[in-house]
């Protein structure tokens, strides 16, 4: 029953609004005591809510993902370490981990519905677990990727070579740690919405990835949005808004 | 000569690689002295150059509007003070100045070509000039625009009227200085792209505009990239892109 | 013997200066070479001395709450962890812990003397340590309170349904980490003092906390004021102040 | 006619939620253009809404002015240059101009309905723009106010000859800039709330009232919150709330 | 007489040590009261002291440039605004200004003696003053100085069309704003030093040139050393020095 | 009547405790309503109160000088505009005006009780104001000085130069602006107490003299203590109790 | 031999300039490949060399303190933590440790010359490993120490009943975390130089120990001067050489 | 065949401009899948790629040095800790570790071809590893170096005993942490360019080296240029470049 079905139960007289609000906040909210899931993400956001697994238990994490209503796509958990991920499998069997991700996903990854693709692309090798990130929200969510990986400004050829993967792409996302100029230049040669990910990658005045946001927010090529520091799965979580469009 | 017939040139041996180079050169900018105009945007980033008018005097904007090739769209000038357009107008008379937004556009401002639309959302009403910037921006660049103005979460009401406005855009842009807990909440009401621009309104903590900003980066709703504090230009010039695909 | 007392007998002539500077000395601190006790805070506060555990051995504690003057609200050790609680224990056998808070009281928690009421509401899940520990500190001091948790922006119907707790307080407080805003959307929505703490809630650009921080201490709503970074003790004490005026 | 009373209307199927709505915007805004004024603000936070002065125009203001609805108490405007006051003052000949606090009032001052009084206290002399901000803001909101002026810890004996006054109030105000001690000084003397508003009075390392800021949040002493660098209305509005509880 | 003279002469007994002292600090250093002219610079550092305009009156430039010795290049003053050029031009009709580098040379500029030089980069066009400033200062120095002006890679074939030049230089000066991206892609494509001078063009979280200095300090190439933002001088006194090598 | 008296009348009961409060603020403080004069800081400090002039009126300096007890020492005003210092001389006829201190004094500088002095140590020209401040304030206080101006690293001999003069102070206050490594080095080669002071002096990341004050409070030299940015008067008011013990 | 002696032999032709430089070189400094000792500290800066014991090995603090000449004072080692005390025990068989300082001595501590003493004073229980340091510094260079711990102005009667210990030292050092206050409130009420040491003792917007170093700084109470964060030992040395003047 | 081949081959007919492209990517890059390996960074920086052993696994290092071409000097690998070298030393027999340095080399260190040499100064003990990895770093690329190590200011007598050496170096390599104003002494000594090296040694204001970058970038002494926090690879880098010349 949706907020608008109940607004009109009440117009109906068949529901005092004393009750509505009741029903409300029933059919829109599972409490667990520890967490108040949103069970109405879904019709409002067009995405089911995602799990943050950083600072929850796997027992929390169980007790969600076991709370959450049924779903078309699998149920995404981010941020979750190795270990944590053995200590809930056992409760959860169907469940897949992503390693180089840190994700894990419950039910099967859809097949994307159109050719459409999100170019995945980063700067260097240890931008790899942040764009992991991206790339298996965004296949979570039912969108096809492409791998643009290790192609930072120090050897701008091998960005070159790559140009046309990057350009066919729908929508872009450009992920760089260090001084994160990669954005810039992808920025300067492409057509579409290029989504930016700084990385804490770099040491001394990168200062855990201010650098490279600092950099992306003031690029002087156009057309370029940013995200949190390492935050792959909000680059993706758009990017799947602007490819479904 | 687009870059792709030039380099087809040379393998067919009508263009030595020397001359290949100067003509490559040559067909893509105008060099002005003061400024390199960049000639193959249009056909590069799918959007002709926008002149940013701080820094630049009314002489040199002249020269660079005269340089750029013929466009479809009206050619933009942001940041352009009063003054500096009453010195340029002479030598422009068919410009038309958008006090609000301080831009400048010589051209028709182009009839949209769907009804998708994009909307620029603000809390306060000091964050007008931002998004009058933004919104003009995203007409000339062929864009449908809906302003929802003064609506910040001290009043959320005022929010909640204007939602369906909000909810039946393709992208919106949320534009708030102070604390900029408007992007959350509208964020977290939405199944659209949603792009924050944070303004430089507020005092003391605020930073001009550094509070805005992170609040924006660390949202707790998913879904909301960010550009630079006050740029409306470059939130509407992606907000263009995705309204476009 | 208060400082009244000593200056009046002093005026009486019953003491000398230099007698009566010693007797202020010795009956309002315990010096216990490692800490200089302060026994008059309860005159001079309305509050006992609270025990901030963090930093302090598990001795040093029990030696502390041993050279405390008897007091009719429960003696309060904040900041201590399981390990600390555990090592002090023996000495304490009347204590008792309280995990989610990390906090330890000393003698049983009064009962409140009205209804009047403190609410406690979070953002999210991981603001719970937080927010236990001031719903322990407010209990401590013989207030009553109502927890709200879990009822962040992102899913803002969860707050509408949990409004008329919130708005039936004497006083709230509100923990949020991340972006923090959560105290500009209830400050919105109430007619009564909020105090607001941010929590270290957060990644990348959240600053440990900076950034819900900086968002409450520049709400566009009014009314409210800010404690330090994961101060729930803090903002408890000033609650409490305000529940039993 | 209120929020629940619209509700109840659709209840009793006098009202279609369509039309509720619009009721609903209707009755609780009025738009401006420029503005959208909060009609309900008095109604939701139990004060009416206030008028920030900076960087509106004379006209804005004279005309949300007039587009706010009756009130018991004077309507206030903050944060207003002597020279802007002159210019509005022709269309608003009742208006009262208070220089030193830089606000003005339309409407009598309210004679405080009880002796309880807020204390406003300051540690310099280029603290008093900000503390005349404060007391015309509580005065404005029918709160008796005692002024207790430069007695900083320099010369800490000013500040225990006053201290008789400080106690006696039922909620502290305490205004410094430069290194702000005074705000824990007079916390660990008095047993009532204590709102710090940090000053931009420094140079070099103060930072604008960053110092004074950072000193009032990690106070040594409890019962202190704090707001904005510079906000006395915000103070005030916090503590009338308290002072009226 | 150098200071390896003077010691020599206290070996051989024509000197006692006191009147060594006197006569080192005669010889190599001229004191005008509001400054100690450094006499020996070019001795030590291969290069005569230069006047650093700003903060200092027409008249201390005055004296100070007739206060210095015989040299064989031009006495170069930077930071020198038109306005007080037309203060001091009476008292040094010889003076040159250099209006776009806001300096002003005394004495012709040197030919150099070999056809090696320094190529001076820039991003965009409002980097011209830094720019002039370096080319200027390497002109004065004697160096041969090839202008690679508003190549920024926003669009990135500008700068692959004079690459021939940028790497025909012994040593080349990248200058830029915003993002400062142009020294990474530059560092990546050359086998000379490079020295990065971010400029304070910008505007929001470019911080006044400290997001360029960033990128320019945590550059994914090697290669790469920085100065102090917007110091086109002290790049070009350190790529003379290597020129001259 | 000094503190002391009071209380041993009070002791003597020869005043009530309530009449020695009021007698201990009559004696010890005079009201002005815009300033709380402290009169006791001679008796308490050693130091009668200075006036500081930013932010004060012409008129309330002159209230404020006319309303402080008779003194040994010249009444120091600092930070004083030539504006402001013009507009109060008709009322203070006998005061004199240090234009490069930006200080005034209000009684004949005394003569220094001995032969000890201070060293007021510059690293460049433009540090003069502050370093005049420092002894113009040094001198009202009774001290030798001794100037030793324009001494910075970049010619390091003008420092060694000086050395005996330097050597010879009983207390030494170095000034420096830029990179502020003047008091490192003098440090390095002194055995006696070093105050530093960091100015404004520079551009970029000097930061308004942050990066001078953190050198100086991270000098690899012991012996160095520092005060706020450009506190000329601070270092002097230290050096005097130092150089008077 | 000193460096004036070898500067005569110089002038008295016993010694050429070559033969001085490698004699100066010989005669002041013990290369020890991982260390280069300062063996003429104590002729300059009339202290010897302290040992900073943070980051370098028990092996390497070994050879350190055998290379030293001998010297009246014992041999001071700062920041050693008790594993490597541990370690290099054998080796210095009478050296001993201050554990609460951190510190250890090798040398019988000296019986001050004189009464005169520093007091160091302390606002909380956890600053006491910095007060230690301090004291043990400043006894190993042949002071009297008084020491005053936990008096901080959250309960200022603690203060007053030491004031008479505190003004009667020739100089007084302050130690303070949190917020810092105490520095202020001391130095309005004495008539000695006061250095204040910030320590890192706090949590959230302290930003270890960041706050109380501003607040010290910028105090409203003249006389101040500060150190580094956390140095104890280098309040000691300033104090040290103040106290013997 | 380098990129000028391949053009040259497409002007000749004897490519097509697809099979170029896929050519030069072929050629020029070596694709590990967890890297891109640059195979043309020798041809177009003079310097063959070196391996960032921080963030790599053993298995990826030993990967991509048996992926890169042959190549005269040795192969560098720089950040390597002790454990990572003993795990890849089984599958990289020749390979030689220097601890001091944390590198390690893969073939001979080679002859330099001329004197000239690069002097590596440090100002204390700790900097001792950033000096050791620009020293093996100009070793391995064929340069001269000499080391001159702890000439710190605070004893500046060890610095001018050492400055023949410093002054005969053709490029000047200055390391130093804590305040950094070694680099600004060295700096206007000598008359040949220097990079400067803030290092991570201290505490406190240190901020991690961010002090002493900030004293370098601001230095009063010409002719300094600087890299990152602890980058000695860096400053060697250039430092070979320009000594090469």
């Amino acid at each position: 029953m949706t907020t608008l079905d109940i607004l009109q139960a009440v117009a109906a007289g068949q529901l005092t609004p004393t009750a509505a609000s009741a029903q409300l906040e029933a059919s829109q909210t599972a409490d667990l005591g520890f967490a108040n899931v949103d069970l109405s993400r879904q019709q409002r956001n067009g995405v089911p809510e995602v799990v943050y697994g950083a600072g929850k238990t796997a027992t929390q994490i169980v007790g969600i993902i076991q709370a959450m209503p049924k779903q078309t796509t699998p149920i995404l958990t981010t941020r979750l370490s190795a270990e944590k991920f053995a200590a809930l499998q056992p409760a959860l069997p169907q469940a897949v981990y992503h390693a180089a991700a840190r994700c894990m996903t419950v039910g099967t990854l859809p097949t994307p519905a159109t050719d459409d693709y999100i170019a995945v692309v980063t700067a260097g090798t240890s931008d790899q677990p942040v764009a992991e990130e991206a790339a298996i929200t965004a296949q979570a969510f039912g969108n096809h990727v492409e791998r643009v990986y290790d192609v930072g400004v120090a050897g701008i050829h091998r960005l070159f070579a790559k140009l046309d993967v990057i350009r066919g792409a729908k929508v872009v996302i450009v992920i760089a740690g260090m001084e994160g100029a990669l954005a810039s230049v992808v920025g300067g040669l492409i057509d579409k919405p290029l989504i930016a990910v700084p990385t804490s990658v770099g040491y001394g005045t990168n200062f855990q990835g201010m650098t490279a946001l600092l950099t992306m927010l003031n690029s002087c090529a156009s057309g370029i949005t940013v995200v949190n520091i390492d935050n792959g799965f909000g680059a993706a979580y758009s990017a799947s808004m602007i490819n479904q469009l």
